[in-house]
C-alpha cells in the first residue's frame, strides 16, 4: 500500500464490496517503503539488532497503515475499527522475523463485523502469548495473515490485492507478452510462490491450500478480475507448464571432500535449523576417492550467518574446505500438467544447452523442475523457457 | 528525541547510570516530528479522524523509538528490553486522546530489571483494558508516563531529559538572562506548567507531587545539573516571584447577555465538559440590566467544538450572543512566596498599567495570579514583569 491516494482508493474498493452485502475483512500491510525506512534506522543504530527489537519496530509500520485505513473509511461514512495482530489474538510461534500463525480468535473480530463495521487488521504481526511479545511473519507475511484470518472467519474469498493484474506465466519485465493466468492450482501457485515469483507469499498460499480458502489475486489499480488460485480443476491441465520464474535471492553454499558417514548430511542441516536459516535446493555427490561434496542454496541475507558457521560446520562433518557463491539463479518451470507427461525435464535441459547454460544444480518434485545457473544468464533462461512452453501471447 | 545520534547519546547517558548501580527504567517518547509526521497523514485523508484511530495511529511512533533504544543499548554491550504501555499493563481511563493513567502493574518491569536489564517503555500511551484499545495520554504524555512508572516503582528519582538546561524564570527566548532555578516545589512547577511553561507537563508534575517523587530536569545534551522539583522546603520562600510565563495556546469565548438564573454556569460548563474540552480561566460579570456576561477560555485548538455547540449554549443559557477571540495571551507570575507577602498583584497590575497593557481577565490561586491581554503585548509583559520581580541576571 501506498500513500493517502492509495488507501482512499482501497478504502473505495473495499466500501464498494461492502455495499454488495459483503462483511469485510481488510488486512493491511505497512505503506510502500516504510518497513524498509524503520529496518534502515535499525541498522544505522546497530546492524546485528535483536530479532525481538525488530520485529517490536517493523510491526509500528503495519499499526500505522491499519489506523489510516480505518479513518479513510470512516471518512467515507463506513463504520470501521482498526486492530493489531496481538489485538485480535493472531497468535503465532515465538521465531521473531518468521513466526508462523499457530492460532486466531475469531471472536472479537466477529463481534465487530455483526455491528455492521468494517473490521482493518494489521498484516505481518502477530503475538507470542506467553511474552506477550509481538512477532512479524517475515516477507509476504500480510497475505498469510489475511489468508489465515479468511480460513479463521470461514470467508468466502480472500482477495490478495497487488500491483500487478494477477499471476503470470512468467515475469512480464523479463518476458514481454508473458500471460495473465485466469485460473491456477494451489500447488503450481506454491511452486511459482517458491521460485520466486513476488505475487503472492508461498506461506500464505499453504495457508490457502489447507484451509481451502479460494484466493482472488488482482491489481489495486484496477477493476479487472485478477487470478483465482484455487483447487486443482480439470480443465487446468490442458497447460503442461503454466509458469516460469527465476530467483536470484539465493546462494550457493558448498562443503567440499566430506567423508562419507552415515549423518553427515543431518548434522550440517540440523546445526543450519538451529538458526533458523530456510534451505531450498540440496545436492550431494559421491566423489571417486569416497569424498562427498554437499552443496545446497539458502537465502542470500543468511549468508553472513552461514560464513560465521564455517569453522562449526567444516568442524561437524571434517569437510575439507567450505565455498560460498552469490552469483547464482534458479529458473524453475512449473505446471501441474507435468505429473502426466514425461518429456518436460529433457525439454528444459535442452533448451537451456542450446543457449550454452550451464546447470548446476537439479533439483524436482512432481509439478515443478528447479535449475540452478549462473545470475547472468537467469533473464535469457527465462524468455527462452518461455518460448520453449508456450507462455508467451501470440503478439509478443 | 531526534535522530539515530540523539538515540545513541541518550543510550549513552543510560549506561553511564546503569554503571553507577542503579536499575534504570527509560521512557521514551516518539523521534522529533514523528508524532505530527502521523497525524498530518491522517488529516490528510480525514480531518476529523476518530481519537480511537489517532491514538492508534501516533502510538505507533513511540513504538519505533523504544525499539531503536533498546537495539542502541544492545549495540552498545547492555542488556535491554522494549515495551510498550500496553506490554507493561499502563491502564488508563477509556479517554482517547488525553487518557489518564489509573494503574501500572510493575511485575514484568520488576522481572525485567532483576535480570539486569535495562528496561524500555513507550511513553504518551496506555491501554483501556475493557477493550483492549490503545490510548494515549496527550501532549507531554511522556513525562507523564515516566513519573508514574517512578511513582509505580517506588524509583529514588526521576530524571526528565530535555532540550534546554532545566527549569527558568521565565522563557530564555523572551527573556535574555532568565535565570535556571536549582530547585522549584511542586506546586511551583504545577503552576508554571499550567501556564505554558513548555519544560515540564502539569500533569507529570501532578503525578510527582501525588506520589512525591522527586523530579529532575536536564538537558539531554550536557552533563550539568538541571533543576529538581521537589517538595517545598523553607529555603524557596526567599524568591517572592519564581517564574513568569505566557500562553498563547488559549481562546477567549463570552456568552453575552446571559438572565441571571441559579444554576447558569453548571449549565454551560457541564454541556463544555462532556465533550471533554478543559476550560481554564472562568469570569462572570453582573451587569446592571441583571444580565450576566459569562467568559472562559479554552484550548485554541477546541475552539472549532466550542463554535459547532454555539447554538446548543446559546439555548441552554438563553444567552443573546457568543463570541471568540484568538488573539489573546495569558501571563502570569508564580511563586510560593506569595502565601506570605501582599502586594504582588498589585505590582503585577501596576507593571503592566505602566505599559499600558489592558487587563481582560484576571485569575488567581494561593501561588499564581494570571491576567489575560491582547497576544501582540505578551511578550514586553513577560519581559517587563521579569525585571519588576528581580527574575533576570545582572548581566541581563
Amino acid at each position: 500500500m501506498g500513500d493517502v491516494d492509495r488507501i482512499q482508493n482501497a478504502a473505495r474498493k473495499v466500501i464498494a464490496k461492502h455495499k454488495q452485502g459483503f462483511q469485510m475483512v481488510v488486512v493491511v500491510s505497512a505503506m510502500a517503503g516504510e518497513t524498509n525506512r524503520l529496518l534502515a534506522l535499525a541498522d544505522a543504530i546497530d546492524s546485528r539488532a535483536s530479532a525481538r527489537e525488530r520485529d517490536m519496530l517493523a510491526s509500528a509500520g503495519e499499526q500505522v497503515s491499519i489506523a489510516l485505513m480505518a479513518i479513510a473509511l470512516q471518512g467515507m461514512g463506513q463504520e470501521s475499527i482498526s486492530f493489531t495482530g496481538p489485538q485480535v489474538g493472531i497468535i503465532t510461534d515465538e521465531v521473531f522475523g518468521q513466526a508462523r500463525i499457530k492460532s486466531i480468535d475469531d471472536s472479537r473480530i466477529r463481534a465487530e463485523l455483526d455491528k455492521g463495521k468494517v473490521v482493518v487488521v494489521a498484516g505481518f504481526q502477530g503475538l507470542e502469548p506467553l511474552s506477550g511479545d509481538i512477532t512479524t511473519l517475515g516477507r509476504g507475511g500480510s497475505d498469510t495473515s489475511g489468508v489465515a484470518l479468511a480460513a479463521a472467519l470461514g470467508a468466502d474469498e480472500c482477495e490478495i490485492y497487488t500491483d500487478v493484474d494477477g499471476v503470470f506465466t512468467a515475469d512480464p519485465n523479463v518476458v514481454p507478452g508473458a500471460r495473465k493466468l485466469d485460473k491456477i492450482s494451489y500447488d503450481e501457485m506454491l511452486e511459482l510462490a517458491s521460485m520466486g515469483a513476488k505475487v503472492l507469499h508461498h506461506r500464505a498460499v499453504e495457508f490457502a491450500k489447507k484451509y481451502n480458502v479460494p484466493l482472488h489475486v488482482r491489481c489495486s489499480f484496477n477493476d479487472k478480475p485478477g487470478t483465482w488460485v484455487i483447487e486443482e480443476v480439470p480443465e487446468m491441465e490442458r497447460l503442461l507448464v503454466s509458469g516460469v520464474t527465476s530467483n536470484t535471492n539465493e546462494a550457493k553454499v558448498s562443503l567440499l571432500g566430506v567423508p562419507d558417514h552415515p549423518g553427515v548430511a543431518a548434522k550440517v542441516f540440523e546445526t543450519i535449523a538451529a538458526k533458523n536459516i530456510l534451505i531450498d535446493m540440496i545436492i550431494q555427490n559421491v566423489a571417486a576417492d569416497g569424498l562427498n561434496d554437499i552443496s545446497f542454496t539458502v537465502p542470500k541475507k543468511a549468508l553472513d550467518d552461514i560464513l560465521d558457521m564455517q569453522d562449526e560446520l567444516i568442524r561437524a562433518v571434517e569437510a575439507k574446505e567450505m565455498v560460498a557463491d552469490k552469483d547464482i539463479a534458479k529458473v524453475s518451470v512449473i505446471g501441474v500438467g507435468m505429473r502426466s507427461h514425461c518429456g518436460v525435464a529433457a525439454k528444459m535441459f535442452s533448451t537451456l544447452a542450446a543457449e550454452e547454460i550451464n546447470i548446476e544444480m537439479i533439483s524436482t518434485s512432481e509439478i515443478k523442475i528447479s535449475c540452478l545457473i549462473r545470475e547472468e544468464q537467469a533473464k535469457l533462461a527465462v524468455q527462452r523457457l518461455c518460448k520453449a512452453f508456450d507462455l508467451v501471447a501470440e503478439e509478443a
